[in-house]
């Protein structure tokens, strides 16, 4: 709150940056100066030409930043696309190149772009579904791994493993599960949009032969992504047409957001160390603050098996969503870890799988920290944290004796 | 060409607006004004509430400018994505629901992106392809369409024809297509992405079951365009994930390219009347000044049935990569209207559907006139056609000499 001439003004504390950050001011100004400048870059004169100038020098960028091949970005329209463009399309080349191979193999905490995609393969195209448990830390185990494909040492077509959770914040031993991928020659891909740009991303180091990233999780645009696709990973294309980005994914490329997002991974990549550093400080007061609260815990790994800007707790006796709303009626901008259907507030599936006796997974928040935070937002959450939570406990207990 | 203190300063005459054309000011203003601003329209909290106002007022503006509904708005990265959205996911909800339909019915001047989806479909998926002829002026008769449903009464999964075709500019019947479809009881789908905001186009009163727009082709962003789907048309979304856009295409909206999208189909609608009549006017010029080249001749149909721009000439005995080429060094852009494919110049398929006996296709260019032009830039070409065809065809004899 601020106080102009008499005139309250109230600026939400926004600590929802996992959902979508803000646009670095390096993204905006690569953005807009090409937004209503840049041609297609598929046509073959000069304004054509300078476009795909244009889109190559993000591509490479790109890839200068993730220790990965300029010919190994392709440009999607985000997340869900890069996720559905890997496992749908490394499905169907793996099954026609050999019918043996149906097995998708997944953590039980990937985001719903993964799990889904799975799903339907699973229900409409012949996949067979495995999918991996985590521990109480939402940990995955690289040994479940190689057990599930020593299993299967023929019928597994691709693995899909995140890099971090989007929920809860824990990063996956991505190494090693690459590494037993790789014995078993199994492609293996993972979804890092949560990890892009917050914590050291290498492609080719990583082992991985697919990952997905998305611009708007890392001050980058909306609408537009990538899939790093190893040159040797065969991938059937999910949008077919004019043959763009090395005949995998057609569309007319958008260079002005691809501009954006180079820029923001640059800026990210330049600022990484000192962001880490401040941002996790802020988390950490932030984990303070919350665990002052009677009857809470952490959901999730601590230390550096955690995003740095990810505090995710859970407050006994309470319902999320009403913590949600009074908590932005607070003016601090949040989330829950759950998915809700219908007004109808389900247990999360990441929290579910974390602990499957868990008996009371609602009161869940997700907050999480980014490069708008300061020290003064956790003080605002400070504030108001305790009255709020008693509040949504007695709306609770008022809800439970009715029934 | 402009001199300035003695610099001479070349700026390319831009005859290539179907292949991309320059955002309007207001879609540039619309979009830069929440670039940065906006957030998740999917979080809870006020500043995904703000973000999810946005969004749907950008679809109520873009159904009010077609005559759909809100809820017929799906928001896609574009053309390539709605049209395999379309015939993707219709075909897979036909064959879901009745296992006999699995035929698809084309015109064969589709995009590539309607027709290289058809194709995957036919080789991985099952699907059979019914293909259907066009005149020597590029129309599809619908009397073709009915003989064809006729045919295979219980075979047919989903219609995709045209609404005006990217190459010769080729209005449809579409509302005499849509009214046997739906007699039929079959539904059917347009690309309509060379139409809209050019002519008239309402999605309601047309009888379609799906339509393909996208931003870049009539002065919005690139990277988002949308699909309209009838609120009774089932389609198994291509995009899995957190059910965004009804279920049927997942991923976060950009809510930005949502409201550049909208503003520049506001602009168009606002200004249609007045554009149609100021550039079918440059464009008739410029056909004049084309045709008045020895051994030259029109492609497509003429008058009404044309799209306003668009003007596509054969010129006898030279190649069409030449002729561009050339263009392009004296400072005009227009394309061909044949893909090339590893530097082989092949006949385009729209141009060999409407004249299978042609022998020299080769040597065609597109030009398509938009807003930036005027009378100057058919002066421009005026200037150096003649030349520039007597220097190609030069070539193309002695490369003949070579063979």
């Amino acid at each position: 709150m601020s106080s102009t001439g008499g005139v309250t003004v109230s600026r939400p504390v926004y600590l929802d940056h996992a959902a979508s950050t803000d646009m670095v001011p390096d993204a905006v100004e690569a953005m807009t100066r090409l937004l209503s400048a840049s041609r297609n870059p598929a046509s073959l004169h000069g304004s054509g030409r300078l476009a795909r100038r244009h889109l190559e020098e993000a591509r490479e960028s790109i890839a200068a930043d993730l220790g990965a091949r300029p010919s190994e970005v392709i440009f999607t329209s985000g997340g869900t696309e890069s996720d559905n463009l890997a496992l749908k399309g490394i499905f169907w080349a793996r099954r026609d190149a050999d019918p043996r191979r149906t097995r998708i193999v997944v953590s039980a905490v990937e985001h719903h772009a993964v799990l889904d995609t799975a799903q339907w393969l699973a229900d409409h195209q012949g996949a067979r579904l495995s999918l991996l448990p985590v521990d109480a830390d939402g940990r995955i185990d690289p040994a479940d791994l190689r057990t599930e494909l020593a299993a299967h040492p023929d019928e597994v077509a691709v693995v899909s493993m995140m890099w971090a959770n989007n929920e809860v914040g824990v990063i996956q031993p991505i190494a090693e599960l690459s590494a037993i991928a790789q014995e078993f020659e199994v492609p293996i891909h993972s979804d890092a949009v949560q990890a892009v740009g917050h914590v050291p991303v290498a492609f080719g180091a990583s082992g991985l032969s697919a990952m997905t990233l998305t611009g708007h999780k890392f001050g980058g645009p909306r609408g537009i992504g990538a899939l790093l696709l190893g040159r040797q990973v065969d991938c059937v294309p999910l949008l077919h047409g004019g043959g763009h980005e090395r005949d995998v994914r057609s569309g007319t490329p958008d260079v002005a957001a691809a501009a954006g997002l180079a820029a923001a991974l640059r800026w990210s990549a330049a600022n990484m160390d000192t962001e880490y550093a401040r941002i996790s400080a802020i988390r950490d007061r932030l984990f303070d603050v919350l665990l002052a609260v009677p009857d809470s815990r952490v959901n999730g790994a601590t230390g550096s098996d955690r995003l740095p800007g990810n505090a995710h707790v859970s407050f006994r006796g309470c319902d999320g969503d009403s913590l949600l709303m009074l908590l932005d009626a607070n003016g601090i901008e949040c989330s829950t870890g759950s998915a809700c259907t219908a007004g109808v507030a389900r247990a999360s599936h990441v929290l579910m799988a974390m602990n499957p006796s868990l008996d009371d997974a609602r009161g869940s928040l997700r907050f999480s920290v980014g490069t708008t935070n300061s020290d003064a937002d956790v003080d605002a959450v400070a504030d108001v944290i305790g009255q709020v939570v008693d509040r949504a406990r007695m709306a609770g207990l008022t809800a439970a004796g009715r029934r």
